[in-house]
């Protein structure tokens, strides 16, 4: 059975934008169960995480033999790991499982940096000299690539016929903006996040963190 | 023969950091000969290449059947189709091959953000408000992941094990760090780049991409 780890304190207070939520994700759709170790805030930067993951993040990724980080390769791995059980997160023709990969690139290669560089200046930048210039910018880098990405998904239901790796991996990234009101702008994209948080592997995984959320905190999880 | 697109016109005059170069790397390493479609900087936002490129980017690899984008994506692809060809650019171990793939996704999901945060602000945002205060911010953030990933190569040659796709993941990103002076701060990144770029592969990639610049500029290509 792998193990992954997680934070121990959801730093989003269960609403499951921590990069775990992915790899429970996926786990989730190809039905295997998994245990988690729950990594305190002030242990990242230890050596003994750093073994795990040079640059002190989660989620990590262990199996018999294997230890593992970045949530997309650990998403591709348990995709073919796996690939008998529930799920299929890979299609088998290899052409269609080429641009699967593509789009599990494209989530965290080009679409997520602009998203976070956006997400994070809102959040945490508003005291910063020039951020009532910077912030435009920002955002209209990101609802370019937004525009760009509801543009080729149109009336589809997923990014390239079935639901795969890189469906759960975009879905994982866009569910960042939803205290941002960006994803109203791009209604495709919007119902693209619906359909796969209806998914049951979604709400599995979900409320997994939820609950380690709940367990960890004195006052319980915070209503959403 | 597989196809790609590169740019028309270099923006860095033949000095090889546009993401084309990866996947000519990667194609050179495998020995698969390659045509190149240069498409003009006007056109990339045209209909006609936004159906291979949703986000209208280069590179694009295109074979009989398959359109593919995402520079991670090719590269593992290619690594996969041409395996039987010149390098081996994946492990056949299963499990050496998923950290290498994982180490494909730490170059451009964990290394290049905040890279490309920190060379594009000192290369265009001097002039912004704040810009001041802000780049020193970019800069650590980009220090903390160059140091965490120079203390996990240490004084290993390749990233884990033999060259892999991983490798020239990381060593294409790095490479942007030409003209910053930060690779001088982390020898041992340092030192993975010039492995890197003595390998006749990479040789002949940068060779055809700075043919391109010259072929296309009136002034022939400029000294680096």
């Amino acid at each position: 059975m792998p193990t992954i780890t997680t934070f121990a304190h959801s730093p989003d207070q269960g609403k499951g934008l921590a990069r775990d939520m992915g790899v429970r994700w996926a786990l989730e759709e190809v039905e295997q169960a998994y245990d988690v170790r729950p990594v305190p805030f002030d242990a990242l930067k230890q050596s003994s995480h750093l073994a795990l993951q040079p640059f002190g993040q989660i989620p990590t990724y262990e199996e018999v033999d294997l230890m593992l980080f970045e949530s997309g390769a650990i998403v591709l791995h348990i995709a073919e790991r796996y690939a008998g059980q529930g799920t299929r997160l890979l299609p088998t023709d290899a052409n269609a499982r080429a641009r699967a990969i593509g789009w599990l690139f494209a989530a965290f290669s080009t679409v997520e940096p602009p998203l976070v560089a956006y997400t994070t200046a809102s959040l945490f930048e508003r005291d910063q000299p020039g951020f009532e210039v910077r912030l435009p910018v920002l955002r209209e880098r990101l609802t370019a690539r937004l525009a760009a990405l509801s543009d080729r998904l149109g009336s589809a239901d997923w990014l390239d016929g079935e639901f795969s790796v890189g469906d759960l991996a975009m879905v994982t990234v866009l569910r960042r903006l939803y205290r941002s009101g960006l994803l109203d702008e791009h209604p495709p994209l919007k119902a693209l996040v619906a359909r796969a948080e209806a998914r049951p592997a979604f709400q599995r995984a979900f409320a997994a963190q939820l609950a380690l959320f709940a367990a960890s905190s004195p006052q319980g999880a915070a209503p959403s």
